[in-house]
């Protein structure tokens, strides 16, 4: 039977019509501070634990709840004789509901110019040891640290006169849910300039959506985001139209909008199956999307666009032309929309800041058991070095960094054949380098004369550069660094073709 | 300066000979039940918190320093003129020294057969209390958590009378980073059986160790372990011999251990950058180690192989021709170990349960500024149709499940062609379907004449069958689903060549 509550929060949506139907049911109401004026004023019998605990609130309301009279109130166990008579010697009332939420801590660090000092203030000590005491007793006591579980919690208190098991355990695992993701904030505000890798790692999200399924239908799967200012990424992305992404969209579009901030001109990449498949850039939108479908018209279908500039018109009509699955872009004009609407299921995305790059990017590999954990890749290249007897011209140059930024965001072993900044051929992950090579050869239907060639990784042996010279390449990127590099720019010198080293590995998996 | 320590402990290492020399160096102590009795057994001075509030410890311990005149001694703002003259009035005197650890819950809940209530028990609430006051107040006050600090903390304050501010940060950090994975792992073990996706997600890692670098030398990196029962995966392996495991080597070794599990007879798998490059099966790991060589003798070269049997001698003597970077196994006979020594860089790992799968696995894609999760994909076949008039022989039959079981495990587009339990060919990462077959033809060394032909993912057209068929394959199975079947299927038939559906697609990325 609850017979006493305990009420103090932080968020009031709801808190008067809730206590109000628990006095209506002739439970006592015990609070603190602003919640107590608010109940009063609202018509509310109110009892200030502070008469209770016969110890006033302090220090700035530092030190309220943080009595034994309240704590053993709470964490007596009913069916223990023992406790129970503790509690009446030390003329201690059990208290059975609990209504806490916490100090803003997140909406503090969240805002603008916020100080160490202000998010400092910001961290609830008495709410969390209120919530955790209640939490532990589950068995007798219920805890609502949630005002959308009043109704539920108010319903079975109406029908029984208390709640039910499943509700109150629920509750409770609601509570360390809360309590773990509140001092996970806090953790991770204070670390924030520390050491990357702490002894224990301790990470929290926040629910975007459940998708329908994930890599596959029979893997269930959600959408989570992190906390803070993630402008520039998919989770401040807003859709405009189509049907809900799924976890295979979210996915490539994450690697199509990572190759995109690589570039600052306009520019498109479309990507299938997380690797690029056509990345050009031209003078505006229009002529980049061209190129970067021409760059592969087969693979495109069904794929993901990314472009960093607004899509207008005339680009909204060669788009539409084809099957796309999602099309990401800063904006999209209103003649771009209305093209757009007779393809009901393509999923536009506006992502506003679509250049910026997150200041701080963790890159995970899933393990079983465990997790590895890296840097996100934020750099290109070392040193630019050209190392054969040829220099690039000033256009192989663009066009090598052009081809070097794309190699960077395609599965290893990769190469990438470009020109004019579009790429010609692209070949992903491969167990070989020749293979990618090859890959990228057949994959090109173009004419690679006076193509340059990007490896994402040195060239183990001269075959690679061979057979790209023979298929037209004239400037080749790469990372530099085998023991046999001399014999790679031996067969460029031969053939009149320049070799650039970057001193930057770029695999991705 | 620190005139007023509050000791409370679970774990006791170091705690006698610190706290003497806090006693010596005239700070006063408190503490309460355990680690009371150990101080003053040991001839430190200890006064009772009970004694100092005027409250009894009761309720099982339940209730101990759940007390203003604790919190008020700990959160009071020492320059705050209001604060420290309203602690007088209330006759608190301040602590400017927490030393406390927690109840062992994880320790309790990797506790064979632990009880829900046990667990419960083991949920410290006073504890965790106390480091947030005194963290909170970490401008003022100094709070230790961890045993390994004892000696920073007294050296300081051997020095000043005081610690440092950084050192009080770090400490308070310290303790947000505890109370957040204790709280997690609280949290964790009450939903275990709960939703999967609930609306904030709080997940926690111990270090196992930094690496080197990650996927790539400019990257930074660390590889952390989920808490609870790991075996059969890597954070449970044990290094026998070789160079510390890299970035890729893990992320490669984790592709291995996932797809060997899916054999129970001798199988040994080769990966290379994440894919499969050769994987067979036999009646003894020996005969299966040379088939899954010779399946690709090149892209085995700086691999990573996993075999489901102890590696004898024979085996190892086969192993030790050719470069690899890491070979997992169950164990390695004496003779194994003898061999591989003259290797002394190749890393041996031995995982005990090595077939054993985890119950519960979850995946995830980092995304900028989120994460997607999902079930790991656990299923392999729904229901395996013969949709041709044709119908696989025994063998061709077993060789179509060996092939899936391969493909879910290669990056999609993927295909592969078998025989006889081994790969003959396998085309991973491709953003065409076709180009996945013609990549696994190509790297191919074999006769692909009654070969077998696995597909991670419906035909969208009939071509791959076609061209499959003409390089020699008799048996195919594949997902299924696509609008264009019928045409698959028809050219099956009319080249006396099976075909086989699962009803279950395995992309993977």
């Amino acid at each position: 039977m609850i017979k006493r509550a305990l009420i103090s929060v932080s968020d009031k949506t709801g808190i008067v019509e809730f206590s109000k139907k628990l006095a209506d049911l002739g439970i006592e109401i015990l609070s603190t501070g602003g919640t107590a004026n608010l109940l009063r004023q609202s018509g509310v019998d109110a009892i200030d634990v502070s008469s209770v605990t016969s110890f006033p609130e302090c220090l700035d309301g530092r030190v309220k709840t943080l009595h034994p009279v309240i704590h053993g109130g709470i964490l007596a166990i009913r069916d223990n004789e023992e406790h129970m008579s503790t509690l009446e010697k030390l003329n201690i009332t059990p208290i059975d509901l609990v209504v806490i939420n916490l100090y803003p801590f997140k909406e503090t660090i969240l805002k603008e110019g916020v100080t160490l000092e202000e998010a400092i203030e910001n961290i609830d000590i008495g709410g969390p040891t209120m919530l955790r005491s209640s939490a532990k007793n589950y068995n007798f006591v219920t805890v609502v640290t949630d005002p959308t579980d009043y109704c539920r919690v108010l319903e079975e208190i109406e029908k029984d006169g208390d709640t039910k098991y499943d509700t109150r355990y629920d509750l409770a695992l609601k509570v360390f849910r809360h309590t773990s993701h509140y001092d996970t904030l806090i953790a991770n505000y204070l670390g924030k300039d520390k050491e990357a890798f702490p002894n224990t790692l301790t990470m929290t999200y926040e629910k975007v959506q459940d998708l329908r399924y994930g890599e596959n239908p029979h893997q269930m799967a959600a959408f989570y985001r992190e906390i803070g200012d993630k402008r520039g990424t998919l989770v401040e992305g807003e859709q405009l139209q189509g049907k809900e992404l799924s976890f295979n969209n979210i996915n490539d579009a994450n690697g199509a909008l990572e190759l995109l901030k690589e570039f600052t001109e306009p520019t498109v990449v479309a990507v299938k199956h997380t690797n690029p498949c056509g990345v050009a850039s031209d003078l505006n939108i229009y002529e980049a999307y061209k190129k970067a479908y021409e760059s592969d018209p087969q693979s495109i279908f069904g794929g993901i666009i990314a472009a960093n500039e607004v899509i207008d018109g005339r680009t909204a009509d060669l788009m539409k032309d084809i099957f796309l699955e999602v099309i990401i872009a800063p904006d999209f004009t209103e003649e771009a929309l209305e093209i757009f609407k007779a393809k009901s299921n393509l999923r536009l995305i506006k992502i506003n800041d679509i250049t910026l790059k997150l200041e701080k990017n963790m890159d995970f590999k899933k393990v079983a058991g465990g997790l590895l954990i890296q840097d996100s890749n934020n750099e290109l290249v070392d040193e630019q070095k050209v190392v054969t007897k040829n220099i690039p011209t000033d256009e192989e140059n663009e066009d090598l960094i052009f081809a070097f930024k794309i190699v960077k965001h395609v599965k290893s072993n990769a190469i990438v054949i470009a020109k004019n900044k579009q790429t010609l051929g692209i070949g992903p992950g491969q167990t070989s380098r020749i293979w990618a090579l090859q890959n990228a050869i057949r994959n090109a239907e173009h004419n690679l004369v006076g193509s340059v060639l990007a490896s994402d990784a040195f060239f183990p042996f001269k075959d690679v550069v061979e057979e790209a010279i023979k298929s037209g390449v004239k400037a080749i990127i790469q990372p530099g660094g085998s023991v046999r590099d001399e014999e790679s720019i031996n067969v460029c010198n031969e053939n009149g073709v320049s070799m650039v080293f970057t001193g930057k590995r770029h695999f991705k998996h």
